[in-house]
């Protein structure tokens, strides 16, 4: 699977001797922090999680992320000049070739955070960072449901919505690194005004996680127990397949705006393969009813949707991957 | 500005005596045929005109392709084995790799044609074939008001709607080769049905010039002088600026559907730069009032548009420029 590039100049040990060499993922969310130890056959080896609830500054997170690194090498016995590279997924806008994360709503106080040179001089080694969501479809591209496919879209859909977009093999930041930022998308069903700066987008904010279950909570009135009421988005799909009229027309007009966006993103780029992740996006009661709606949609062409294969995993993954190609592993 | 590349395999003659050396470029249109005959520079020396109206089956256009060519090389005083290579752009969905056509609403018959193979045929010379809103991205990007910018989209709105996308500096082409078939884009204000095999997208149902003489002649009703009753997309929006409420409607609400499809694009891609082209895309107010209803959309990024700056020449210069890499001519 993988195959070590000799004579490359980012490989601080040649020597032959050096199978202990490691590479460090990270996937920074809202609520967790998440560090894999990885070998250069990209094969995880240990695994280290913490809450970002109670510590969410740029510092504290890089001190978390420190701890949890030397913790992995310690119990995987590997000294610390085994760690080659690490690589960074943060939930906001990030540029990646600065190694900047301009802004993010899910952690307090992130603007501008100059990540990538935190985590160097925290762990001494190259560090790559990138937004969460396309460190998602870099994962889901090397190991997951778009394995191999030069041309996809990989749709997150959570809280927020956002996708990470290959072309010919290459990840889109676009001009301003806001490429993907699809939660912004206006289509039929969704407000038209523009979002204000710091809002959800029009399309996240009536079918991301918290559009839908607002829905959920003005269609349904004072009706139905504590427990019904309090249905997240996910239970609400899965309450529309008891027969719940109310439920049904929610998963209805949520499946048609999704539809709308897919069919949008769709007729642009015409990639071959869109990957549905995040906890809505692979709801099976919504990717049915998405799919019936977009059915008659042949024109241009005729969207294909999978869900993730690697789910809250794939960004780990787009992270151990993004932490070998910095440390010039050849990995095929 | 151009430079030939040595030891080229594609060069049938590497002698240094061959300063002779020239491409043609060729634009297949519903109405016109246009073929230019340019030196290693790209530097057209000789145009030629023909019209396809009676005589667009692909065989016969063929045909006047080649009596054009031998005219232009026969003007310039030019022997046949001066020519390097063609490029040819068509008005449909075409796969470039194969060199076949597969299908046009603007030719009559024209369905699976293999133009590349016919053209090689016919001329003895290597042939590309590409859709002719892309080749007209590709002459804004070598020489028009995309020159040298990697990521930006070419929106052609003319009868149809169609986007040749460049990102990363390469041309997105799609699965099918349908990328930037953007005229069946659905946003607020547009059908939201789907679009039947062979007819218009809808979005270019409602803003592509007939769509648009549509609405201006509903909204009318038998009010107004012939003259007034027959104008044209461009004509109606000129209107508009006289004062005329009837008018100013359809430009503000073509405007607005507009917006709304680049304001999707951009939210997708997150390009530099749009570039419009087409006789309604270039329209002044048209532009004018598409841009005044962007103006608050500035949030995931501010789109910013420009109008061609090749116009009708933009997709002859592009087929010069494959023709030219098609002859390993490097141009910078």
């Amino acid at each position: 699977m993988v195959k070590r590039k000799t004579n490359s100049p980012a490989r601080r040990n040649t020597s032959a001797t050096r199978t202990h060499d490691h590479v460090i993922g990270i996937d920074i969310g809202g609520s967790n922090l998440r560090v894999a130890l990885a070998d250069t056959s990209g094969q995880i080896v240990g695994k280290w999680t913490a809450s970002t609830k109670s510590t969410s500054s740029p510092q504290m997170v890089v001190q978390q992320i420190r701890a949890g690194v030397y913790q992995l090498l310690q119990e995987a016995s590997l000294p610390r000049t085994s760690l080659l590279s690490v690589a960074a997924g943060a939930p906001g806008v990030t540029d990646r070739g600065a190694g900047v994360v301009f802004a993010t709503s899910y952690l307090k106080g992130w603007k501008n955070v100059p990540l990538g040179q935190l985590l160097e001089n925290a762990l001494g080694v190259p560090a790559v960072v990138e937004n969460d969501v396309k460190l998602a479809a870099v994962g889901e591209n090397w190991l997951g449901a778009a394995r191999g496919v030069p041309s996809f879209v990989f749709l997150a859909i959570g809280t927020g919505i956002a996708a990470g977009i290959f072309i010919n093999g290459q990840l889109v930041h676009g001009a301003d690194w806001v490429a993907g930022e699809v939660g912004y998308l206006i289509v039929p069903g969704t407000p038209e005004a523009p979002a204000k700066p710091g809002s959800p987008g029009p399309l996240e904010s009536v079918i991301g996680g918290e559009g839908i279950r607002q829905s959920w909570l003005h269609s349904n009135g004072e009706r139905g127990s504590k427990r019904i009421q309090d249905l997240t988005a996910t239970g609400i799909f899965y309450h529309a397949l008891t027969g719940n009229r109310r439920a049904k027309t929610v998963l209805e007009r949520s499946a048609r705006i999704l539809a709308f966006a897919v069919y949008n993103i769709s007729t642009v780029l015409n990639p071959s393969l869109f990957v549905l992740g995040g906890g809505v996006g692979t709801n099976g009661p919504l990717l049915a009813a998405t799919q019936r709606t977009l059915d008659p949609y042949t024109q241009p062409s005729r969207p294909k949707l999978v869900t993730s294969a690697l789910g809250p995993d794939a960004q780990l993954m787009g992270a151990i991957r993004l932490a070998l190609d910095g440390a010039k592993v050849i990995v095929d």
